[in-house]
């Protein structure tokens, strides 16, 4: 159900504000934390940015290997979400103790997450002051993915497919708010 | 129906990804410009990255102020947010045209947009290299407010009122999807 999407449509797998899981892998450890604060910031070449906390066991992969993942989890995958997100891969193995499945996709560079909704893999534009003074890190899509049962021709559909494939929009704790309805304004 | 913000909780008017109207006033002319791209980036004290392109009439009001606010609008607001973010207030003068009400809020420091559910005044933080290479602001919010009837006690609360007030997600042209259902896993 996996369909490759165009770099410049990018963006658009963010652009409604989704709460992603972001992923990385060094040195044979892989790693997955869940994010609210993300977004696109150019279209084309497509870049994005992300709040990554210093303290956060994602991060040093991310240093080290220079490259992250953002995946879009949807509603099906609420409490696993709130999991990846109350956790550290300091004191556990998130990927087993949540049985976090990984998709076999041979061009990304970092691990996307099975399940989720859209992929986006990423190189870290290097931003010294950024990543030190705002915990912001940029990075630059390289290849991006969507389920095609919920993503198709540059848009997302929600309306014809289960409440489960809907996008996670956090608030605070382990509470969300799902994607609703589409509003078209004709123009 | 306007309620003060704590600005701890701030972060919890952008924390689930509404496109914003930014607004911004300098030598006595206001605008109001649409912008997907924002996102919280730290609690507190409370900060905010927003993506302004420099061909916008908002950016020159900005710098020359130093001043925004982030405006959270709403589904009855939807053909005024398409409005407002398909001209430029070089050509119109988008407020009259387009009918947008301001606020008379005497604590705030650029112009906050009636209807909208949520507002952020803030002050920018001066990054140059952000601004120039990324056409990325910073912002420290100084004021924030929120219509009680869909936000109390520090979250959303949508289930209960017209689906008029929920919160808008670009897609893109001028197609949004609307915020939709609560979803708790419960931690």
């Amino acid at each position: 159900m996996r369909i490759a999407v165009d770099l410049a449509k990018a963006y658009r797998l963010l652009n409604h504000g989704p709460t992603v899981l972001v992923s990385a892998s060094a040195e044979g450890r892989n790693n997955v934390m869940a994010a609210a604060w993300v977004m696109p910031v150019d279209f084309n070449p497509p870049k994005v940015a992300v709040v990554i906390d210093r303290k956060t066991f994602t991060r040093g992969l991310i240093e080290r290997s220079g490259r992250f993942a953002l995946n879009v989890p949807c509603r099906a995958q609420a409490r696993m979400v709130t999991a990846l997100g109350t956790h550290t891969g300091r004191e556990i193995d998130k990927l087993s103790d949540f049985q976090v499945s990984l998709l076999d996709e041979p061009t990304a560079s970092s691990p996307l997450v099975g399940g989720c909704v859209a992929w986006l893999d990423c190189v870290c534009l290097p931003e010294p002051h950024n990543e030190a003074t705002h915990d912001l890190f940029l990075g630059m899509v390289t290849g991006a993915w969507a389920d095609r049962r919920v993503f198709d021709g540059g848009r997302w559909h929600f309306d014809q497919v289960d409440e489960g494939f809907r996008t996670l929009h956090h608030v605070a704790g382990g509470h969300y708010l799902a994607i609703g309805d589409e509003v078209d304004t004709g123009q």
